[in-house]
């Protein structure tokens, strides 16, 4: 298997996506190589630094960089030559089974549905988070900003997307869908929520449990929270708002430890045609490990292979 | 100045109601009388028995309640001699300057445009919520479940009417508008907050700053956050979980503290033409006390009125 990674994105880059490149290397399986994507002129510097010496690490030069201030949807064609660019070449003509990057998430999404495309039957790709439960689970919450503005059937899918992660990533059987929602009975909510919750209720494609309200969303109540991408996104920076300030107040705990970032390193993006993985602008050596170890969980579970055919 | 006050509604009533009057009734100024509206035969005792004799407090019999359970649109016209009916027609009839209650926040909406419309010009009256900021001060966002779907011209209102509360009631000099959405840029979010931005750019009517981000709801950047009611619930319940969690985890700090609903005890219904104030339907006295304080400082600030020169 191999594992492209994007050693040009990201705040820190390139030193902490080639030193977390090198913890994965420790902790993941033997057969598992890693591809680093960037200027390699930066990047053999810090392997020798390193003393990495290793057959399962290879390096592919990028030395173009798509910023953080490049458009979403120009970068890729503008700048073929650049990290992100040249992983989606790979990832498109299967040198690579996967591939991860912590730079311009926009261009990440683009990268997804113009050169891997979205598999025949998705409508719209999304991308998840992470919600960390009282006790010790967690639940994931999507989308959370792929799609700002989404149509009832959107929902229902991203629904059976979350639902297939959850079983095969997260290993939840039957995992509990929950419609993310201003009040509990049926017939609450906006326009969007009440056509959502009909074309759910009766769904063999998933467990659906019903609507869940924003009180619920830490507390385990549901395995995987729908919602479009505009509330989604909300709900994740509020979460990383109170975070930091529970961490600026000098609160130790270890529950809200949980909301560091750096435990996930990343998500998936449910729905197109290969693994891609995308991770925090601001992540740090651990963090980009994490988005590793990430990557080989969702290309050893196939799911993206399970997707397709759910899909068909 | 005459202060209605919903002894039948809430979790706790009738106790907790009217022991919150009678601390109200100490805290506020000599010239408030506050008017009981309930089932005598239940108020009549837990004032004898707590000794309270006063001229400042009255009481109104309303033998009937509209419970949590009640349609909101139906209950009124079905319960004319609930404590909600009875409240609204003194303040209808201006037998009371204001009206609070912690029963059905529903039937309280309905009663508000209903029974006393909303002013000339606004679309859709709204609620808001407070949102305790770092360091001591807070912000208010709106709406917070009142109107889960909005058009472009609503959130603009919703902009008018929360500048006008902080400045008048939480005496804020030239409170900072915030549109909450996904990214800082112009353009960035869903239809509605794209178009809202657009229609807000250039307002003279509230200090229009921008965007801002879930991140920054805690942080104040702004004083007023303006959102649709489905979003706004969302945040506000969200924040209502991770502080029960906080409370759960033993987690004791001066800032969480302030995410306690009791501190607060309502909110006014903005955009009606009476001050009508709701509140929490688990409050305790010590929230039906902070609504009674709440409900004088929109008094006596003569917001409605105001509000209604602002909308003329």
């Amino acid at each position: 298997m191999k594992l492209g990674l994007d050693i040009s994105g990201g705040d820190f880059a390139p030193r902490a996506n080639v030193l977390g490149a090198i913890l994965a290397l420790e902790q993941l399986p033997e057969d598992v190589e890693l591809v680093l994507i960037g200027r390699e002129d930066e990047i053999m510097p810090i392997l020798k630094e390193k003393g990495v010496v290793s057959e399962r690490i290879s390096v592919v030069n990028a030395p173009d960089i798509i910023t953080m201030e490049d458009h979403p949807t120009r970068a890729i064609p503008q700048k073929p030559n650049s990290s992100i660019s040249v992983g989606f070449e790979l990832l498109a003509h299967k040198k690579i089974d996967s591939f991860a990057s912590t730079g311009n998430t926009g261009a990440m999404l683009v990268g997804s549905i113009y050169k891997v495309n979205a598999i025949p039957g998705v409508i719209r790709p999304c991308i998840t988070s992470v919600l960390p439960i009282v006790g010790g689970k967690n639940s994931i919450i999507l989308d959370v900003g792929a799609n700002a503005d989404c149509k009832p059937d959107v929902l229902y899918q991203f629904a059976s997307l979350g639902s297939l992660y959850a079983k095969n990533v997260m290993n939840i059987e039957n995992p509990r869908v929950g419609l993310l929602n201003i009040g509990e009975e049926e017939g609450k909510g906006n326009l969007l929520t009440q056509s959502a919750f009909k074309l759910m209720k009766d769904s063999d494609d998933f467990n659906f449990i019903g609507n869940i309200e924003g009180r619920d969303l830490f507390n385990g109540k549901a395995d995987v929270v729908v919602c479009d991408g505009f509330t989604g996104n909300i709900v994740l920076k509020q979460a990383e708002g109170i975070y930091s300030i529970a961490k600026d107040l000098g609160i130790k705990d270890s529950y809200f430890e949980r909301f560091n970032y750096e435990n996930y390193g990343g998500t998936p993006i449910l729905g197109v045609n290969s693994d891609v993985i995308i991770g925090h602008g601001i992540s740090n050596d651990i963090a980009v490990k994490n988005m590793m170890c990430l990557a080989y969980d969702v290309a050893s579970s196939e799911l993206t292979k399970k997707i397709k055919e759910a899909f068909t």
